[in-house]
């Protein structure tokens, strides 16, 4: 009867999975980062060598992929399954991408939450005994994610004061029952939280309220608090939507203690970068999480992290026939390595 | 160590979960065929109330688990999770189904293997000891389909010979760890095969290769024969799939036993309801999984059955850049209950 369940919305893992290697492929204007020196490969070339920004989002999940292997010292028909997904209409980057490797594939839909979402799912696989090897991947791509949600780039439309920049990156985690590496401790995973945000201009206060009951759930589902955790990290709220979820969180009476980041803050110089907001999409978290926080993790310098997928969940469709902006967000915690 | 993994693509069920209810929602023409006794609810309204076909797309994934539920004695609140996706564009069908009503949610995006694909991740998450009550749910809409990937329904385009008609409905499966119903005892999760189909109105010769491949795989990691099987039926290959199907496996020496059967061809009447090739869309395998097929499972009427679903992992992007079609098959082991 459900031994690792824990409270309304967790699962708490008894023998933790090990993330035991991880990757990030990264753009342009994610070279001119903060971030920067994190990343296993960047391109100033938006293409990625391919003919159409949608082959390039694939051809960077297949760069993440190849990456990992190889720092892992291991072939791609070594690894059991990949969870992947990514924004595109029908998850082109990431099902394209593992076209004819023979590698067990099962495709998600979690928006800007992927990178959480097929971690924790990882997780869930390695440690109910039904895997050793599974890989956790996403990308998204600034260019691509423009023309289908918003304008087509040449229009050059202006960008409003809310707006976020769509990270073009990869990221991918190899997650293994043993081994060396951070671990997956617990997740908790979300509900659809909509408040009714309907401008598309501003995903992070869309997000933000799905944030906050996750990490309400979490808190909740283990009895801990901000104290127990060396940084609560949101994916891509961006600068107004942290605002928004710490706002909302004093509202509820529950303290952050100082420990909030997000990734699209810590991706991107929003002073200097002229990101806006700051940074989304699903390779926003993955790149940040694929990098400076795992390195973080393994060197000790982070013991205790609850990493938190933001997702908004929304359609230009849905957007078009006037409905508001279901937001989820999915939370991992990863402990500190060796 | 991966205890339930099964050779290279299985998983193995030590305590098989069970499939204790189920629902299936349909349109108007599905009810016209030979699966209407099977139905829980349907409509001859195309817009099931709603004020868009995306709206009814996702009105009927909200019934199904409404009827799921009710079926089950139980509240929506006592629900675990949810995995569920459908074919539009972001999955909206699936996310604002479940707008606000504090289930937690995993996305998938599987095309039209996302009923076997939820099904089977609900099984590792039951049987990981994860959760006791899991839903599998998708839909597919014909009018939200045919817009989204062909044309405008007030255009009236010709269909070709070899096109299908996307089904319009909903299903649902709860999945518990104990109760009376039939089992999931094992699982095969497919790889994306691609054999350079490039006719979007043809899937069925699209998906026929992933599912011969999965189907294989099965058969390797467990050992067993078309012979060890009632039924094998496949998702949505259509009559003209199908066939490719049976000529594909005998180019490969592999028997099939006059054991398959495809859901596109059983949910309609192929020869009088004007359907060309057959139905397909995520919705297709769904309502003949949760109605006659586990109807007749619960009464004896069949034993084991090998469930595959398939799915074209196409997006209209991704023709008009001329790529091929790349396919996919997950397999679900289902036996008889009691």
């Amino acid at each position: 009867m459900a031994k690792y369940k824990q409270g309304r919305q967790s699962i708490r893992f008894e023998e933790p999975p090990v993330i035991t290697h991880w990757a990030s492929i990264a753009g342009k204007k994610e070279s001119e980062g903060p971030l920067a020196h994190t990343f296993d490969f960047t391109s100033t070339d938006t293409l990625f060598g391919q003919k159409s920004w949608e082959q390039a989002e694939k051809h960077m999940q297949q760069l993440a992929l190849d990456t990992l292997v190889s720092k892992a010292g291991l072939t791609k028909k070594e690894l059991d399954l990949v969870f992947s997904g990514d924004l595109l209409n029908q998850c082109i980057g990431s099902s394209f991408s593992l076209r004819n490797l023979k590698i067990p594939h099962l495709g998600l839909y979690g928006a800007c939450s992927t990178m959480a979402e097929s971690l924790l799912l990882s997780a869930m696989t390695v440690g109910g005994g039904f895997a050793d090897r599974v890989v956790a991947m996403t990308s998204s791509h600034f260019a691509s994610s423009e023309r289908q949600y918003r304008f087509p780039l040449g229009y050059g439309g202006q960008r409003t004061p809310t707006a976020q920049w769509t990270v073009t990156g990869s990221g991918a985690a190899l997650v293994q029952s043993s081994g060396k590496g951070p671990r997956i401790e617990s997740c908790t995973i979300g509900t659809v939280v909509d408040l009714g945000i309907k401008d598309a201009n501003n995903m992070g206060a869309a997000m933000a309220p799905a944030a906050l009951s996750t990490i309400q759930a979490h808190f909740a589902d283990f009895g801990t608090s901000a104290a127990d955790y060396d940084l609560i990290v949101t994916g891509d709220l961006g600068q107004l939507g942290k605002e928004l979820l710490l706002q909302l969180a004093r509202d509820a009476g529950l303290s952050l203690g100082g420990k909030l980041e997000d990734c699209g803050t810590l991706v991107f110089d929003t002073s200097a970068q002229d990101v806006h907001s700051g940074g989304s999409g699903c390779g926003c978290s993955a790149i940040t999480l694929c990098g400076e926080l795992l390195n973080k993790l393994q060197k000790g310098k982070l013991k205790k992290i609850l990493f938190c997928g933001t997702g908004a969940l929304l359609s230009p469709t849905s957007t078009q026939q006037g409905q508001s902006i279901p937001g989820v967000c999915h939370a991992v915690c990863i402990t500190g390595g060796n």
